[in-house]
């Protein structure tokens, strides 16, 4: 419904070009960073929709706001075109909804990046043998090759990485395990189309050692000496995998300090994860710190 | 074209449905996991479009692929409903481009996941007078706070950690970096809509030290003894800051070692980087490991 002058302007013009339809403004959120989000509801007709909402983003921009986020539904997808002829562009999309974004100020556009990264996950879990937990998949990239690797797998939005790690190795071998500490990451770029993809190799305790392969991904599993692992042609030629080996090894046999996780409070009151080297932290005097990392 | 009798069948069937209309398959790449990637790059109408689509994917479930990709440019946003009343889903977007993927196997789907976490860095930069670099925002949840904090910045698809580091820190004081290492990182939830957040604490070296702020984003920076920046109560109050703080003076006054980053090759032939604790790493007997990490 209008609530300025200027919009009653507007729709007056509306009706004027349209006969007697009368244009309904769109229901906005306004977001901390001068934004409005419109999350539409309910089915519209693409005409209907098209007035509204020029009429409200010439609302908004009078008001000074900046950008207008739309949120489509999937069942809504009739209402994508008209939203690109008014001016929109993509920013993300999950397989539901499309969200859109139309930055509607003066000003260098401030539009927050999308998701640039997918997360993965390998786990390296070593039993009392010093055999270490292994697995062939049946598809990707190593599909046939022989290949014993770590259990792999990726991390979900709203995710944390040790729980993803404890979660895929029981899915993928029927291990339960804990969480140590994250050994080394490693950042590659345009792993899925153009996105980057970061890969946490995490050590993890186990606490079961009965394995029960998942059958759909997993061709095969095996508790495996370590040296053999390491000793694969496969491992050898690649040195993002000779590396990991050789820090793995350096847990094994002398001393590797990796990042494990401290929950912590952000400045949004939310639980985060902090990883970091717990040891080395350890060497602050107390009458320094703030905070206390139990071993 | 038609490959094979089924799809003349199929190609029939629209003709006669359709009158004269001759049905076109569509073109598709193959991908590594029994995909088919279609990359349309000429305007079509949607009834023609919609046609071809329904024969062509009808053709390769017959040829036992598993997966349908298609990537529309924003300017073929005609073709978006057309593809959604086929069976297709969203995958993700870019500002210019949607893609679109149906799982057409009876198989359990292994449409891998959309990136799902934005990357971030701060800057922990120190000068020889033990003053760290920081600044005050003009946009954000700190604004207007009177905060002083690190520099900070989104790591863009495609870019390296520590390259993204050394060109935020230019880009909003001026200053002039060199990549130490990783001390600690965070991974938070819901920071932006659903998606989740990676934010990876680097240590850099100044190598100049005038500030020339950019003004947009930047209401102030300056030189800070790290004890007032500690000191903060925003600091005192969060912590997820404190600890950050506690592990930059455990570097400034004893030994902290992050993870740095070391250039390697993937499996797939990629340069990417591994970060690890290269002092620890550096215990290995040499006979034992098969890379070199140089100090």
């Amino acid at each position: 419904m209008p609530t300025s002058t200027s919009v009653l302007a507007i729709e007056n013009k509306m009706i004027s070009e349209n006969g007697v339809q009368q244009v309904e403004l769109l229901n906005g959120v306004e977001d901390l960073y001068g934004g409005i989000i419109i999350d539409i509801e309910e089915a519209m007709e693409s005409e209907a929709f098209t007035f509204s909402l020029s009429a409200s983003v010439l609302q908004w921009k009078q008001q000074g706001k900046r950008a207008v986020w739309i949120k489509l539904h999937i069942q809504l997808v009739n209402l994508v075109e008209p939203s690109v002829k008014e001016g929109f562009r993509y920013h993300h999309a999950e397989p539901d909804y499309l969200m859109l974004v139309n930055w509607i100020s003066d000003s260098t556009s401030t539009i927050p990046e999308n998701a640039s990264h997918r997360v993965g996950i390998g786990a390296f879990i070593v039993n009392e043998k010093r055999e270490v937990l292994v697995v062939q998949e049946n598809n990707g990239k190593f599909k046939g090759k022989g290949v014993w690797k770590f259990p792999t797998g990726v991390v979900n939005e709203g995710e944390d990485i040790s729980i993803a790690a404890i979660r895929e190795v029981k899915e993928e071998t029927g291990i339960d395990t804990e969480f140590v500490e994250v050994l080394a990451f490693r950042q590659s770029h345009r792993s899925y189309f153009t996105k980057s993809d970061l890969f946490f190799v995490c050590m993890l305790r186990p606490l079961t050692f009965y394995i029960q392969k998942q059958d759909t991904e997993i061709k095969a599993a095996q508790w495996m000496p370590f040296n053999e692992y390491a000793a694969q042609p496969f491992v050898q030629k690649h040195d993002a995998f000779s590396s990991v080996a050789d820090v793995c090894l350096t847990k094994l046999e002398t001393e590797y300090v990796g990042f494990s996780p401290v929950p912590r409070t952000t400045a949004s009151g939310k639980t985060s994860h902090l990883y970091l080297s717990r040891r080395d932290l350890n060497n602050l005097a107390p009458e320094h710190g703030q905070s206390e990392f139990p071993g």
